[in-house]
């Protein structure tokens, strides 16, 4: 077993382990939050035909070469085709097809002219204008090209991803099958919020905020619930996660305390310890484990180390077992618009939130900073990234952070418009 | 009925109809994801009691006021207490109780000292060194103090306020309602991408990333499907969406042609119609309109016109009705890394991704611009804001950028470490 890793080791470590579960393919709207799981080719254009992009006439470029407003060309109409149909006839020299958007282009047609620009009568027009062959057309293709990689094998199926595919006429997906994350909470001390509360006693919060952490990641979380500090009640609960899901997530009970026991349950288990302990503040004692090819992530009890611990730790580890590509959280560099004085003989990771001003990327802490201390995770989208040996954190000074949370927000607030007017 | 509005009357006029639905309390996991329905304060202090962070002994700070490693001070050891358990006695002077992590702190003690500190011997101690009062102690309402607003309204439900909600057992939360959004596409050029592709016909695209979109925003989609290109069937649709939903979303049938006919079916509902055509591109005829109270909002048929506009227009009325407080997309100004050659007569929004690079914000096309093309949304993140009267676009110009996807993978993308070398 080794012990007191560098944070980017841990990564590694579990990384490499870590193994993406099968594929299946699910219908069209399933797909919407999945991961792609095999590169997805388009079988065919996007739009299949050349079409009409307004409402107008299909003509010859050719016929309307010497058309002007004093010698406008008289075309005849031969007939009419909405968006959906296919054209009965093809526009022969002097003819012309009135289309609507979205129309196939009809034969012989290399053009298409606006109602706006033309006279129209009785079974005829006038042009007033030569057109460029090509104008106004779409071309077959123009939106995607049959062969053409339009979803890599892990992309996660956004919206618009989702259109596409349906563009394609695609109604089963290949995607990742979904991961199923144990979660459990050990500690005599917790209760339920369903519970009166009993003095001595506190409420469990991180089985709920891993639960919904879980769930906003796209795994299928497995609550277990909380367990009492025995090592066979931990045992018992471990080997339940791991029989029911693909990898197995517990709070509390891994520091060196007479009563932290899933380091004895995971011997008792059998299971292969890879390491105990990361060089950082919140939630060093972190312990992995392997049983049965499975990943077992024991985090530290207290609710923001456990938080920080897992944004960092487990879920790369969760991203990758779910087929995504991109694992780690994205870093920023940014100016620390706040003060931290203690020293930081450890590295530390400090809870902010990301501040946009005139472009640049600043960060200002969201509250007290300790272990237990949950508050100052709610506001928090970045984890300040603080190197072991460094003094106290001075205003101003740039910083390296890694982003945890949503930083859409940060760039909203940013936002000052004539519209924060507006009354509720 | 108003004609070519700026966007931002457009979206001020629906912002100033829009309203939140009703409130409803549900169990403290269907929160997440939800809507803070109004101001929630803490009930009680968290943590409830002051406890020890480490498992050490409790003791009073005077008792070691001259312990040194020469004259070390010996404390008798009254009794156990872990975490989850009350102490049966106090700490009077001489005395010291063992405390384990989370432990409620005896009464009578002033300071816990870790056991590594200490030399442990039977139902005794031995302390070296002189404790200030208030050492390693976690005091009642350190994490939150009884009565502090932890929840304004308007706040999303995150993992982290889901954890804080939890540890102040709150196990019913008062939201905001969930929408529900209507969504209809018209045009008889539509199929499913179930059924096989009929020459003239392409399949429906925008009903499907619609619908993802509003689930992604956390609104319940009631998908109407597509109905032909008549007056009547429309009408009677629109009909069923304002029975069956909150707010009524169409796409297709807002332009001029002959068979654009969401507005004679707005018009045969007895609907006011607000205000039709936006000065913008893509998505220019946007129609808005108002009937029982409920918002009919007419988006183009062109897939990617429809999701921009839906996404600069709808997606601020649906977050207003969802009881959000951040309505609009966020901004920031970038630098332009591409060329586009247009001119742009009128405002214009380029699909478009954000890069990050050495914190600073860069802008490149995702790819062809045409409204149809839906290609270029997939990897959008950003629309550049386009001034009317602008020439084309020069590499290196400062264009304006509405954020409306997520640019947490802009930032991940930054990312550099020898992490990109693990093997798959």
């Amino acid at each position: 077993m080794r012990e007191n890793l560098l944070l980017e080791e841990a990564q590694e470590v579990l990384l490499n382990q870590a193994r993406p579960l099968g594929k299946t393919l699910v219908p069209l709207m399933e797909a919407f939050g999945r991961v792609v799981g095999q590169d997805i080719r388009a079988c065919d254009n996007v739009p299949p035909f050349n079409k009409s992009p307004l409402d107008g006439y299909a003509l010859r470029s050719h016929d309307t070469r010497k058309a002007s407003p004093l010698n406008p060309v008289r075309l005849t109409v031969r007939e009419e085709v909405r968006a959906g149909c296919m054209p009965g006839q093809e526009v022969v020299p002097g003819t012309a097809i009135k289309v609507m958007t979205g129309a196939p282009l009809p034969a012989g047609a290399d053009a298409v002219i606006k109602y706006e620009d033309v006279k129209e009568g009785e079974n005829c027009l006038e042009v007033y204008q030569p057109l460029k062959a090509g104008g106004n057309i779409i071309q077959a293709g123009d939106d995607i090209t049959q062969g053409e990689l339009v979803a890599p094998q892990g992309s996660l199926v956004s919206p618009a991803l989702a259109g596409l595919l349906a563009s394609l006429g695609l109604s089963r997906i290949p995607v990742f099958s979904q991961i199923r994350a144990a979660i459990v909470s050990t500690g005599d001390e917790l209760m339920t919020p369903f519970e009166p509360l009993v003095p001595g006693k506190i409420y469990n919060s991180s089985l709920y905020s891993l639960e919904a952490r879980c769930r906003e990641l796209g795994a299928l979380p497995v609550i277990l619930g909380n367990v009492p500090d025995r090592v066979e009640a931990v045992a018992a609960c471990l080997q339940q996660g791991l029989a029911t899901a693909d990898i197995v997530i517990s709070t509390g009970g891994v520091s060196v305390g007479d009563y932290d026991v899933v380091q004895d349950a995971l011997s008792e288990l059998g299971a292969e310890i890879i390491f105990w302990k990361i060089k950082m503040k919140p939630g060093s004692p972190l312990i992995a484990a392997l049983k049965d090819n499975k990943i077992i992530i024991g985090l530290s009890g207290n609710p923001a180390a456990a938080m920080v611990t897992f944004d960092l730790v487990a879920v790369p580890v969760l991203k990758k077992m779910m087929g995504q590509n991109q694992l780690l959280p994205g870093k920023t560099k940014a100016v620390f618009l706040d003060r931290f004085d203690k020293p930081s003989p450890e590295r530390r990771f400090l809870r902010a939130r990301l501040h946009r001003r005139n472009g640049m990327d600043f960060v200002r802490l969201t509250g007290e900073q300790g272990n237990g201390v949950l508050k100052s995770l709610v506001a928090c989208n970045v984890l300040i990234d603080v190197p072991a040996g460094s003094g106290p954190l001075k205003t101003g000074q740039q910083v390296n952070a890694y982003i945890t949370g949503n930083i859409n927000e940060s760039y909203q607030q940013d936002f000052r418009s004539s519209l924060m007017r507006i009354a509720y």
